[in-house]
C-alpha cells in the first residue's frame, strides 16, 4: 500500500484541514514550464513507462548517476524497460529525496498504482503504467490545468499556441530571449543572423516588435536567466560592432551588452504590462566530456554562488527611477540567497499592485521539502506570504502537476502549523483567503489572465 | 479573544517553566536602540494611534507597501485613522511575520486590547488605543526596562541624556561616528565642517575628544554599521587631503581612510572601556526614487551579501595584536553569515573577560522568531550560549519592549526544548543561571553598568 | 544520572528502532582523523583526565577562552586538575554545544561516569577518569573500530602504520600534501629541501614516487584543505623558479602554482585508485598574536566565506575530461556551502561507481547536532542519501569514537522522523540496507577495504 495517503505530509489538524478545505480544489496555474507546446497540440502519445517518466528528465538522470548506473541505461541505447529496472533500482536509496515522493505520487494519481517502485515491482509497474499511457494533452487536461505557460524563444511563431486555445486548457507562451544575450556563446551570431540583425539598434527593434507579437498571443509573462547579475553601463552598441568584426571582448564589455539588452527587454515588458522572471544562479553544463556527448540540459548543471545584491539593486533600481521597473519575480537557485531576494523584494514594491515584486517559489535544487519550506518561512518572515503567488512546475513532464499538490501540502503544514502552535488565530475567513490566494487566485490577479 | 495567551510561543514544559520562572521577570536591559532621547525627556505624547505604531517605522511601511497599499496612507498626508485602516488591512496577510505577533503583543500589553486587528475591527481598535495613550517616557517606565542605549551621532551635546537619568529609568548614549567615516558621501564636508576638522589628524583629535566625552556622559557602548568590511593599510591623511581638493579617490583609498578611522576609534573605545557593535551587512537607500522622496530610513533597505570574513579578520587582529580589541559585538544582517561570525568571534576571546567577542542577536530583517533561533543554535553550537549578552530592540517605537518578551519566549522555547528532548540535563541551578543570564545578568556584567 | 540513556538523540518510535536495530552494532571505519601513529603503537599512557581530554583539544580551549577561563589553565601551566576544572566550569554554560554531549557521552562510555560535569563534580569525577585510563590504542580497540585512516605528510616514512596491522585494528596513511602546495609560506622552501627538489619537475616527480609508497603501504584516501580553490592555467615551472630566486609572486602565480600541484596529485590518485577528500573553507591563524605564541591548530581558526562553485567546477571538470578525476569527498566548512557542495557532486558522477563523488560528512564547526541534520537533508534533498559514505571524527582524541555513536543516533533520528511521518514507507529491507550502508558498508565499499 502506498503512503501517499489523504494527510499524506499534513502534519496538524489544522493542516490538513486547510489543505482538504481550501487547497486541494484550486485549479492548477502552472505558470512556468517548460512543455513542448506541440506535443500538447498534437496530443502526443508515449511509447513506454521510460518516455513519460524518464525522457528529458534531467532530474532522475543525476540521481541514477550518483547511485553509479552506467549511462547506457539513463541516456543511452538501452531499451525502456531496461531504463526504468535502472531507475527502480535506484529509487529505493533516495531516501528523502523529493524525486521519491513525486514518482509515487505520479504512479498513484496518474496510474493508481500504490505499490512502491522498487526492483522487484519495477516490471509489474512497467506494465501497468505502459497499460494506462494517455495523451500528453489529456495528461495535463485530467490534471485540474486552467492555465499552462511554456518557455519560448522570441523567434518561435506560436503556431501550436494559436491552436490550443479551449474552454478546457489555456496554453499561453514565455518570452525568454536568453540567446539574445549570450553574445559571449559560439552560435550568438546564427542566432542574430536568424533574427536578421547586424546592429544593436536592430536587435532592440527586433526584441520590441516579437515582444510585441508574444503579446498579442496572449503572452503575460517572460523570463531570464542569469547565472550572475549583470550591472554595467556604456556603449552596446560598440560592444556589438567590436564582437562582430571578431574581436575579442572584456568582461566588463560583455556586461555591458546584456545589462542594455535585459533594461531594453524589460521596458518592453513594462510597456506590454508582462511580468518579468528572473531565475538567478544556476551555473550550466559543468561537465565538458558530458556537454560533448549530450548537450545542455541533460544534468550537469549546479548552483553557482557568487555575490548578486549590489548588481541586483542597481539594476531594478535604474528602471523604477525610469517608471519602467515591470512586475518582477524574483527566483534564487541558492538557499543562500533566500534572504537577499526575499528582502530585495521590499526596495521596489509599488503603490497600488499587490505583491508587484515577488520572491519566486523555490526552485530546481531547491524545489523540496526542506527548500519549499524555507523559501516559504522566508518570504512570511520578511514579506506578505498572503500575496505570494506560489507554484509552478518549471518541468518538462507532462505527469508533473501533483508537483502542486505536493506544494499545497507542504504550504497547508507550514501555515497550519502555526495556527496549531498558537502562532497565527483560527480566522478562518483570513486563512482561507491566504490558501486560496497562494494555490490560485493570486496569480491569477498577478498576471491578469 | 487574542492568541497572545501566557504560553504564547512556549512549545513544551520546560519552555513554560523557564519562561515563567526565570525569565520573565528579569528587568530589560535595552542595550540598542534608535529612541530619541528629546521625546523621552519632555514625555512626548502621541496624536493618536497611527503616531504611536505607524509613524517611523520603515518594517510597517515595506509590509504596506508589499500588499499594494498606496503611499499616501504610508508616509503621505492620509489622516492617521485612515493610515490605521490601511495597515489593519494588511496585516492578516502577514501570516509568519514578526510584525503581526509585535502588533498583537503590543495591543495586549500596553492596552489590554484582545482582538485582531483587522479591517473590521480597525475603528474600534483605533479609539481604544487613543484612549489609552500616555506619554513616551511613561510608556517605557511601564515596561520595566532598567537601562536604555540610544544611538547618537559624536556631535550630539547629550543635553537630554544628562536630563534624563532617574533612579526609575537611565537612559545613556551610543557613540556611532558612521557620519565621520563615508568619506564617499557628499555631506562629508558639511561634516568635517561642522567638527571644525581639516586635515586627517584632527579629525582623529576631534573623534578622541567626542568619545571621552561621550565616556563622562555614561557612555558604555559604541556602533558602527558596514555595508562591507573595510580593511587596507595606507596613508589615511592624503587620502584626506586629496578628497578635500576635490578630487576624485579608489575605492582602495577610501577603504585605507575607512579602515584607519575604525582603527583610530577602537583603540580609543578600549581605553575607555567601551564595547563595540559592528552591524555588518546593510545596503541602504535601494530604491533613488523613492530616496529623493523620502530621504534614508524610510524601507528601502536590504541584504548586501559579499564576503566578510577575510577583512573582518584582518580588522580585529590588527587590533588585538596592539592590545587595543575592545569588547566587540558582531551582527550580521544576512543570515547565510551566521556561522561566519558566530566562528569568528571565538578567534580572538581573550582570557579573563567572560564572552569578550559576542555573535550578535537577530538583527533588523532577521529579528523573527525563525532568524532568532537560527541565532540562537549557531552561537549555542559553535560557541557558549550561556554567555551571550541577548536582546536588543533596536527601535524607534516607545511599546517595542515587548520583543524581549518575544525574544525570552523563544530562547526558552529553544532550550526547554532541548531539556525536554532530553538534551541537556534538569538543573534547575545552571539553567536559571543561563536563562536569567541570557535575558538581563550577562549584558549587565558585560557593560558594567 | 546521566541524561546518555539508551535514546538519547532517538526522537521518535522508528528512529529508535533504526539505531537498536541497525547502527548501533556496525563496527567504525574511521577513515578520517588526526591520530598520532606512533602513540597508537606505543599505546601512549594518559598522565590524568586532562591530558586525555583536553590536551590538543582545541575546540574545548575555545569554549574555555569564550567563558573567560585564563590561558594558563588552558594551553598553560597549570596543573592538569585545575585545568580539568577550568574545563568543569566552562561546561554547564555550553548548553546546546556538541562539546557538551561529546564529553558526557565519553564520560559515560569509556569511564561509567553518569554524573554530569559541573565545577562541584569536577574532582570526583578526575580522580574516577584517572583510576581508569588504559593506552591509546587500547582505547581505540575497546571502540569497535575496525579501521583508523590517519593524516600524514608526504614526507612520513610509515614505520609506525607498518608495525600496526593487526587483525583487531587496522590503521592506514592518507596522503596530505598541503605543505608541498604552500608556496606562499616562509618554511615552503625547507620543505622543498626536505623533499630534495629544486625544480617543479623534480617536485612533480617526488610527490608520484611518495604517492606510490603510501599506496604501497595500503593508503587509500589523499586530502587538501583549501581556504579559496585555486584554479588558473599557466607556466608552473616558471613560477616556482621565479620564487626561488626570490622574488615576489602574484595571487595568481601562487594559484599556477597550487592548481598544477593539486591537478597533478589529482591524477596520480586517480592511478593508484586512491580517494580524494577535499576540505574547504578553513581560514586558519586569525589571531597573530596567539600564533606567535601557540603556533598553528591552537584554536584561532574559522570559516571562510568566498566563493568557490565556478573555480572549484573548473577545476573537476579539468581532471574529469582527462579521465583522470579520482573518486572525490567535498567538504565544506561554511554552511552556506552546504546547497553548493551538494548539487556540484552531481556534476560528476560517473557510470558504473556508487556515489563516486561525495558530499561529506558535516565538519569540524558544523560537526554538531544541526549540522549534520543540515548535511543530512541537503544531501538527502539533493542527491542520493543511501550511497553517503557516512562518519568520520577528524579528531585528535582517543575516546572520540563516541561521535560515531552521536551521528549514528542523529542519522537515524532523521531518516526514522521521516518515516514516521509518513515519508518514506516502512520497508525494513530498503531502511536497513540504508542505515548499515551509511554507518559501515558504503565506505568500506567505497575505499575497497
Amino acid at each position: 500500500m502506498t503512503f501517499i495517503n489523504d494527510d499524506f505530509m499534513l502534519k496538524t489538524p489544522c493542516a490538513r484541514h486547510l489543505y482538504h478545505t481550501y487547497a486541494k480544489n484550486c485549479k492548477i496555474i502552472d505558470y512556468h514550464c517548460h512543455l513542448d507546446a506541440a506535443l500538447i497540440a498534437e496530443n502526443h502519445r508515449f511509447e513506454d513507462a521510460s518516455e513519460l517518466f524518464l525522457s528529458g528528465d534531467h532530474y532522475k538522470w543525476r540521481l541514477m548517476r550518483a547511485h553509479g548506473v552506467e549511462e547506457r541505461f539513463i541516456t543511452g541505447d538501452a531499451p525502456g524497460r531496461e531504463k526504468w529496472r535502472a531507475f527502480a533500482r535506484t529509487l529505493p536509496y533516495a531516501v528523502g529525496n523529493p524525486i521519491y515522493h513525486w514518482t509515487h505520487l505520479e504512479l498513484y494519481r496518474y496510474f493508481g498504482i500504490e505499490e512502491m517502485l522498487t526492483e522487484k515491482t519495477a516490471d509489474e509497474i512497467y506494465e501497468r503504467v505502459n497499460d494506462k499511457l494517455c495523451g500528453a494533452r489529456e495528461f495535463i487536461e485530467n490534471s485540474g490545468v486552467e492555465l499552462v505557460c511554456t518557455t519560448n524563444d522570441p523567434t518561435e511563431d506560436l503556431q501550436c499556441h494559436r491552436v490550443l486555445q479551449s474552454p478546457k486548457l489555456r496554453v499561453l507562451p514565455t518570452f525568454r530571449p536568453d540567446r539574445a544575450m549570450a553574445i559571449e556563446k559560439d552560435d550568438f551570431w546564427d542566432y542574430m543572423e536568424q533574427l536578421n540583425v547586424t546592429t544593436f539598434a536592430q536587435l532592440e527593434e527586433r526584441l520590441a516588435e516579437r515582444i510585441a507579437y508574444f503579446a498579442a498571443a496572449g503572452c503575460v509573462l517572460s523570463d531570464h536567466s542569469f547565472e550572475k547579475i549583470p550591472f554595467a553601463c556604456g556603449n552596446a552598441e560598440a560592444v556589438f560592432a567590436k564582437r562582430r568584426r571578431g574581436e575579442q571582448i572584456s568582461a566588463l564589455e560583455e556586461e555591458i551588452f546584456k545589462t542594455a539588452v535585459f533594461r531594453f527587454c524589460a521596458k518592453e515588458y513594462s510597456q506590454h504590462a508582462m511580468a518579468m522572471q528572473l531565475h538567478i544562479g544556476a551555473m550550466r553544463n559543468n561537465n565538458s566530456r558530458m556537454f560533448a556527448r549530450l548537450g545542455p540540459d541533460s544534468g550537469f548543471d549546479s548552483l553557482s554562488d557568487g555575490c548578486i545584491a549590489a548588481s541586483l539593486s542597481a539594476l531594478l533600481d535604474s528602471l523604477e527611477k525610469e517608471d519602467s521597473l515591470p512586475k518582477t519575480v524574483l527566483y534564487c537557485l541558492n538557499p543562500k540567497d533566500n534572504a537577499t531576494l526575499a528582502s530585495m523584494a521590499g526596495n521596489f514594491q509599488n503603490s497600488g499592485v499587490r505583491g508587484k515584486i515577488q520572491f519566486g517559489s523555490a526552485w530546481w535544487f531547491c524545489d523540496h521539502r526542506d527548500g519549499m519550506e524555507e523559501q516559504l518561512r522566508c518570504l512570511a518572515s520578511m514579506g506578505v506570504l498572503g500575496d505570494f503567488i506560489g507554484m509552478l512546475t518549471d518541468s518538462r513532464s507532462f505527469v508533473s502537476y501533483t508537483r502542486h499538490e505536493y506544494f499545497r501540502r507542504i504550504l497547508c503544514s507550514v501555515v497550519g502549523g502555526w495556527v496549531d502552535a498558537g502562532e497565527y488565530p483560527r480566522d478562518e475567513a483570513a486563512l482561507g483567503t491566504i490558501i486560496r490566494g497562494i494555490c490560485h487566485d493570486n496569480i491569477k490577479e498577478y498576471l491578469n489572465v
